[in-house]
Parts: C-alpha cells; structure tokens; sequence
C-alpha cells in the first residue's frame, strides 16, 4: 500500500527548520509495511496546500500531514482542507473543552485564537491530542484517506502512535519487521563496511544507517510472507550485525546511552558520584533524563572553576598550579574527591577543553582526561584528542566519559565492594 | 522569483536519513532572495523522479535537486532526466578525467561503474566537483532550469556555492529582510494574539511563529523594493513587536537563553554557583553550551542524593528529614550552601519531582521548588508545579531558574556587593 508524507510550514521551505517529522513518519510508516513513494513540503499558502493534498490523494492511497494545525494566522491548513473538500468548518463541542481544560489546568488563559482549534471540516474524523492543544483530523480524499497532525514532533508522535496507526494498520501489509542498533565508537562508512554481504545472506532484509552524532543508528528491515516469519528473519540478521559490531552496539530500538548505563549501574547495585568541568552537567544531563537515576547517581558535581575543584573536591591548588586544570593528576584528583565526599562506589571525572578558545601547542582544543575509579582495581585514567565544535567536544566527551563507566560495570573481573547494598560508608 | 527543492533517495522516503539537505539549500535560498514554495522527496523510482521534475518545472522557475549521481545501479537521477527531455546520454571527458584523477590521488581502483559519473543529458550545462567524484548538471525544463548536485552534504554544498550561486543570482530579488525574537514565558497563542495587527501597521511584513519548548520564536520578514529599505521596515516592525512582548523577548536571531543568562551575569561581574536536583546537570548545561561560562560559573553541584545535599552543600539532615528533600527549606539551605562553599556571589537552587513517579497528593510530580540568593537582598524562593512528561518538566525547571537568575542580573535596584571584581571570598 502506498503513501505519502505532507509537511506544512514557511518555517520548512525557507530551511529556518529541518523537516525531521517526514523522516519519522517514513520510518513508522515503512516499519509497519507501507511503501512511502515520496515526500512533499509547502509553505503556509492556501492554494498550495489544496494543491499538494489533491496531488497526493491521486497518486497515494494514505496521506499523512502533517503542520498548521495551531492557533496562530498562519495556521491555514483545516480551512484549506475544508476549502478543497467544499464543506464549511464546523466547531467540536468535545475538542473545545478539551483545550479549555487543558489551559485551565495549566493556569493560561485561553484567548479566541485558541477557539480556532476546535474547528475541523464537517464531517471529519476527529483525533484527540493528549499532550497538546490541537486535535488532529483525518478525511477522505477520493479513493485516499488523509490525517492531518500537528507539526511540535511530541504531539504529532504519540498522535499517530495513538490515533492513526489503529485507523490504518489493516491496509498495511504487514509481513515487515524492524529493529534498530545504536552504536558507540564507530563511523558510519565503517559500520557500513562491516556489514557488507548482509543482505545477500539474508535475502529480503534492507540495512539502513542513520546518524544521531555521535551515534550510528543500524536499522534491519526484514519484510516475508507474513509478520512472524518477517521477525524471524529480522533476528537472525540482528543477531550476524551484532556479532560483527561488537562490542560497540550498546542496545536497540527505545535504549539511550544514558538508559544503558543506568541499568548496568543498577545490575551491579553500584553508587556513582561524577566530577565534571569542561562538559559543564551534560553527563548528569544524560543519566537523569531517563528516570531511576535516583537509584545510583549520588553527586554530580559540576567544578568549573578551579576554586571550586579544590573547594569541593579537595583538589591540592598546587597540582592544579603545577599540572594545570586539565591534566591527568587533576582528572586523579577530581575522581577520587567526588568519590570521597559522597560515598559512591564509582566515580567519573572529565576536565579538558570544549573550546573554542583556551587551546595551547601541548593541549589543543578538544584535550579531555577522564578518570573512572573503582571499589577494586587501580585508578584508570584516559586522555583523549577529540575535534569538533565546542558543542561536538563536549558531547564526545560526556560519551566517553559513560563508555569508561559502562566497561568497568559490564567488565566480568571486576566486583563490589559494597557488601551492604550500597549504603554509603562514612568518608 | 519561486523555486523548488527536489530531494531524490529512497534512504529519504524509508525515513532512514532526515533531509537536511532541503532545509540547508532553502536557507540558502531564502537568503539570496528566492521564495521557495515547496519540497519534494521521491524515492530512486526512474518514473517518479520524472514525474516530479515535470511537475516541479511548471510551478517553479529554478529547481534544485540533488541525489542519485552516484556509481550504483540506484543511482538513476542523470539517465530519468535524460529520457525526460527526450536526449541521449553523452561522456563527457573532462569529467571522466577528472574522475580517473581522484581515484588516483585517493590511490583507488577505478571500477567500470564509476565511467557511469561522467554521462550527461546532451546539452547539459557541467557542474565540477571540486570535493567528490560526481559533477552535477544544469538543464532547462520548459520555463525553468534545473540544477542536478549530489547527494553528500558538503559535495552538493560546495558545489551549489562556487557553481550554482553564480548562475542564478541575478533571478533572486534580494529585498527581504528578517529578525527572529526569542520569547519565554508566553505560549504562542498568547504571542500572537498581542501581536495582532502589526502585519497592517507594517505593510510588507509578515509575522511567522516557531515553537521550540519552552520558547517561541517570532519571525519578522519585511519585503520592501531594496535590501536597505527592508530592513528598515524589519527594525521598525521588530521594535513594536519587542514593546508588545516585553519582558519576555529575552533575544533574537542565533541567541540562546542560556547564553543571554551568561552574558547578564557577565554584565554584573557575579559569579554563580548552582545546585540542582531534578534538572539533573541541564541548567548547567545549557549555561556551559555556550563559551566563556568559566568567566562566572563557579560550581553546579548537582546534589542527587540526599546525602550529598548534606555532605556537599551542608543541607541538615533533619531538615531533610522534617520537610523532605522537595521543599523551601531544603531549597533555601541548597542555595546558601552553594554559595558558601564556591564564595559565588549568586547562588540558584532547583529542586522537584520529575517524575514519572515520586510524587504525592501534595507534592504531585512537577513540583518544583527553587530558591535565588543575591549578594544584598533577602532569599528568593519560589514554588511551582510544572505539567508535561519527565523531559518537559526538566525543561521548564531549568528554564524557570535561568529566569529568575536573569531577573536579579537586570533588577535596577540590585547591586553586586563584590568590590574586588569578582575574586572569591573566603569561606
């Protein structure tokens, strides 16, 4: 069954956003066996809209559309729909309500643009918004059926998860199956090297490979006679583009770094206290975004000043003086403080240089020692040469500053000490 | 004069790569004064690429595509588009040198596939490329031209920089000029609805609206008969926007909250310490994205455990244990720490529930407490309850520090009690 990807917004076709709801789209669609035969982007142009809608209905039977759809002037999408429909718009008593409450609850108040909203082409087939204002609608097209969700990415994904894929699974054909592996460590052209003959040995799979700096994305499509067989195939596969990736897949489909790391915190019941400079709570930023961190994370203690490496994590002032701030004895240094001073069982540290000033001959920009130390075992510490932008380098470093966490969790020799269920023993 | 992005790949319409290239091209454009009215993606399908290159070149006067040049058999854009004028396809030898050349500097056998690069449309205008093997090609197609450029970003980029530009230049208009604001604290339908009628006070302007949580973005375009004249109109436009929005345009175009907190703080010559709980390192973060967060930032101690709420910031454990870690006293005792133990003049405090669980009947989850301390003036503290899902309550939080950090930055009765420039005190 084919179908098409409809973006609607000047903020698209004048570059000021990158259309990543079509690649979304595309890749639920594809997952649950629809052939995307092509995207389309337009402006917030009536004409153009009636336009491309009527293009698309011809050439596909399912369209999915997607911007428009808020309170504001330039939100024209469901007059232009109803336009090209020739019915007039009617007003939803349950939406209106909807979005009053939903205002009341966050204490704004609800101004007549917002009346807008609940307004749909009669006779549409109305799709709630659980986490935002605007409800979604869908129509028919001649022979296509067409959605129409918002363009904020968090509304239009869980409205299309919620509401668009029970309306149009049954048109799909699935026989496909899809996983996703991330990947730590190595490029794209490598992976995609390594992976050379994959598909021949497991014919009707597709490799694809996407990246999410710093991350390669693998995705295994695997399509056969029916959606069990497909998930077969699809795993024998995963399983050949794991062992030739390894050890640098760290988890598949919904996993995060951070997210993996937690768990293997969590697995080997350690505590962990993290000392952190040049990426300024990025690492403490990855670790609590997913929850349960609460479980582990004991301290983060961001010591961007010297004063404060000294202060807080009893850094000798002379090593810094003498060995400079990023250097591997301050790394040391900072480690074993934040360690010290909160009890944990593991300690993280990072110090070097986000840039883009402050780079010197022996310590360019993108310079970054990190230390990990653990219950057992000597003080590991690594020094690294990352490039990049200041943006790039902090994230390369809050990377590997998690990679050397999760080793040293994942590594067979290495034990707790912490007999007593990770109590925190007095410093 | 309106153009056309057409995007060729089916790695596009299966969602495996997002399109950055339609966005960074209609930045382009935009800027040099076209009005691109539409993208287009298909998939490496001969009939479809033709079709689209049909359609396109009735809509629009110039077409930039790129895609599908490359030695593969799905690389399939040149020998469509040859079939679509009716034309043979010609070797060009220069090109085919070209390309002999860069296998052998790269020291790589050339493979039969790789002739395929140097095949034209009879009568193609040939574009070099200066940084890969695949030359582009420029054709007309009834009333428009077309360019053809790679699909490899920094290919095609280079190549529609030093050989597309110049050729179409003198179509583009080059009389628009553009501001974007950057608003937190309002939503956008509150945004819009102050700024109703400016687009009529303002004639040959257009406002366009962005939501990128938790700000919104203001765009001001003035289209006028020169360059100079709108941009003109922009500032007069953009000045009346700014008093209708005030106090909550906090910046515009590449400025970043964080950065506008920084450079605040940087005013004041304060230093700033931070404790976070639930933020979990992101006010840092966002502080520290930018450079030159070391000229004021001091310490972010992001104090996860309760333990390292006392060890660190010296928060009473009976405080803790009276009043629970979510509350005014703790967040007040968090803030007086920081600043203690860093001997920053400015100290913020941030903590609350995330969620998704942890919260009660009265503490519900997205309870957040935080607390300013200044070098005169009594403590701030401030109590709220923020709704959304674990990342937008993270977001909100530490935006709603940065706020309030920002706030006592630009107070006019607030005065920095640092006589000696910012050194630290000692504690």
């Amino acid at each position: 069954m084919t179908c098409c990807v409809l973006s609607i917004g000047t903020e698209l076709t004048r570059g000021e956003v990158v259309d990543s709801n079509a690649a979304w789209l595309s890749a639920e669609l594809t997952a649950i066996g629809f052939e995307v035969v092509g995207h389309t982007a337009v402006d917030d142009h009536p004409a153009r809209i009636a336009a491309a809608c009527r293009r698309l209905s011809d050439s596909a039977r399912v369209v999915i559309a997607t911007g428009g759809l808020g309170p504001t002037s330039d939100d024209i999408t469901t007059a232009a729909v109803a336009q090209l429909l020739g019915v007039p718009l009617v007003r939803d008593a349950t939406s209106l309500e909807h979005i009053r409450r939903r205002f009341d609850r966050l204490n704004r108040p609800m101004v007549s643009l917002n009346f807008k909203q609940a307004d749909f082409p009669e006779g549409a087939d109305i799709l709630p918004n659980s986490v935002g204002t605007a409800p979604g609608f869908g129509v028919r097209l001649g022979e296509c059926i067409a959605y129409f969700l918002p363009g904020v990415p968090h509304e239009m994904m869980t409205m299309f998860e919620c509401h668009v894929v029970p309306r149009i699974r049954h048109l799909a054909a699935n026989n496909r199956f899809q996983r996703r592996l991330h990947v730590v460590g190595l490029g794209e052209s490598v992976v995609a090297e390594r992976l050379t003959g994959i598909e021949g040995m497991f014919v009707g799979t597709t490799i694809g490979y996407r990246v999410r700096f710093p991350e390669t994305e693998v995705k295994v499509l695997a399509e056969d006679t029916s959606h069990a067989t497909a998930r077969a195939l699809c795993e024998r596969a995963v399983s050949e583009v794991r062992a030739r990736l390894a050890p640098y897949v760290y988890g598949q489909d919904d996993d995060t770094f951070g997210g993996t790391v937690g768990r293997a915190l969590r697995t080997r019941g350690w505590t962990l206290a993290i000392a952190e400079s040049c990426t300024g709570g990025l690492v403490g930023h990855m670790l609590t975004r997913e929850p349960g961190a609460s479980d582990f994370l004991l301290l983060d203690a961001v010591t961007y000043a010297n004063s404060a490496k000294s202060r807080i994590l009893g850094v000798d002032e002379s090593t810094i003086r003498w060995h400079g701030a990023v250097s591997s004895e301050v790394s040391a240094a900072m480690v074993q403080g934040a360690r010290r001073v909160s009890g944990a069982d593991i300690g993280l540290s990072l110090t070097g240089i986000a840039g883009p000033s402050g780079g010197t001959d022996t310590k360019p920009v993108g310079t970054v020692y990190l230390a990990v130390a653990t219950p057992s075992g000597p003080l590991e510490i690594r020094h690294r040469v990352f490039s990049g932008d200041r943006a790039q380098i902090q994230t390369l470093a809050a990377y590997a500053g998690l990679e050397a966490v999760l080793e040293v969790c994942t590594r067979p020799g290495s034990q707790s000490s912490v007999a007593n269920g990770g109590e925190l023993r007095p410093i």
